[in-house]
């Protein structure tokens, strides 16, 4: 059962509490999603991945977006959870030795180094393809054209358009030094900035949000998307691998150009910072229904892993 | 612009023009459902195996589906493109080196050997992705949740129980000389027939045709994509590569268990015709409606390439 909507107040609201419950409700959605069945090798490889410890962020913000806006937790419990499918599917298929080649993610051996390269090709495929169809079946108390209009979103920002085109530029400029920023900025939007975005705008468009406050809670987005990944690129320097949960230093290794290798680490938490603020000041009209997102915020600046 | 609705009655019906001009219709309609922009390789990726020479049959089975039950064919192009995009997805991934390692597909190097396996990976992901996009974005005069129940059935098809599911099965049986015959029919009703029959099936949901009409409708692309299967089976072993387009006598090398390989080349060509022979009787009740679809599943059994 899902807990009831309730908006908390700012004196009695608890991140960490707030976070631990949200990521309890995700994961048990998560676990009942997507049951093993026969054949039983491609669910167990699916749920590896997708059951493997997560903040489960993407789906955090979707819940929220959808609450800020007037709408329930079991409205956007279905997307919450197809959006945490494609991040988990997108994670499979970058590992895959033809692509970052990663041994490690998560804290755990990466799919294909448990399951084998061609089983890991096709729990992808599977989880992609299970998050629409989840969306498409699993929700309920939406009006059928919202939920063809987040369907729409969410794949935009996962295909050619959003995620896949922005490791396509990635790719590209693996190994070279002269990469401009507008590239950089292109590959971020596009392999973390885009999906992130449609998290945040499918919560409220399930929840029915007119379209001047979506166009915020977009803008909100994009800031945060930049940001999280700034920030994600200073602590692949920062970090140890046990904090991580993946293999540290990736970046640096392979020579890629970064954000703290433009602008050094002490800018490059500047812009973050700046970024944070800008995104922030598009909250405030909400009101204090925004509280849980102003703190899912500031939380993502400070944290260390 | 589309051809307008024009039923066939027998006498002039000429199937040879029918599926020249409904390919003709499918191919311009896919090379618009998907535009290059940018970055440009991965469109160029994706079109090079979605505008690949194909005779469209999964197309023309939806667009035939729809009219045969009262629908028009604008209402199924984009499900017609999208069950397209889809089956090419599930050709890219099936080539990769990870997978079956083939050279040729369509007459033409995989995807893989032309853009890399990195790029051939994204390319299957970003058709797949796009494929529930177009469906959900472009689909008109036709109700929110009869699309949404399409895209349910088609993802389910398309997914681990459906398609991927089959094709984990065929790669843990793969070199193995004693697959039980169940096993084998799992696979081939699973890899194959669930697409097939998810064609048919949605072109006759975006119409809006009642539960007994969709029943024998799925009845009868059952039987066809087993067919099919068969029939593929026989002309791996009977065709060169030239007439086949891709790698002939694949099976053989790799020592798959085929149809034939357990009941002879003869007693598989009874199966195929048996039942075919079934799957004109579901047909039967559409009375001249049906013309095409039968006449289509005419030139599958007869087909020798």
């Amino acid at each position: 059962m899902l807990v009831k909507d309730n908006l908390p107040s700012i004196q009695a609201f608890d991140l960490a509490v707030y976070l631990q419950e949200r990521k309890a409700l995700v994961d048990a959605a998560l676990d009942r999603a997507l049951p093993v069945s026969y054949p039983e090798k491609i669910y167990e490889a699916m749920r590896y991945s997708l059951l493997a410890s997560g903040k489960r962020l993407r789906p955090i913000f979707c819940l929220a977006s959808c609450e800020l806006t007037g709408g329930t937790l079991e409205m956007a419990m279905p997307t919450a959870c197809a959006l945490e499918m494609i991040h988990t599917m997108s994670l499979i298929h970058d590992d895959l030795p033809a692509m970052d080649n990663d041994d490690f993610r998560r804290g755990k051996p990466t799919n294909h180094k448990v399951y084998g390269e061609n089983i890991a090709i096709l729990a992808g495929d599977g989880l992609m393809i299970y998050a629409f169809e989840y969306i498409a079946r699993a929700t309920e108390e939406v009006p059928a054209d919202r939920v063809l209009a987040v369907i729409t979103k969410i794949a935009t920002a996962s295909g050619a358009a959003g995620l896949v085109g922005g490791q396509v530029v990635d790719l590209e400029y693996e190994g070279k030094s002269d990469v401009p920023l507008s590239t950089l900025n292109y590959i971020h939007t596009h392999k973390t900035g885009a999906l992130l975005e449609s998290t945040v705008v499918s919560g409220a468009m399930l929840a029915g949000c007119p379209a001047s406050d979506l166009e915020r809670l977009s803008q909100y987005a994009k800031n945060i998307g930049l940001a999280f990944q700034i920030i994600d690129d200073i602590l692949d320097i920062t970090s140890t691998q046990e904090e991580l949960g993946k293999t540290a230093g990736k970046d640096q290794q392979a020579q890629k150009v970064t954000f703290p290798s433009i602008w050094g680490i002490d800018e490059s938490k500047n812009q973050a910072h700046s970024l944070v603020q800008e995104a922030k000041a598009q909250l405030e009209p909400f009101g204090e229904r925004a509280i849980p997102l102003m703190a899912i915020t500031d939380f993502i600046t400070t944290r260390s892993n």
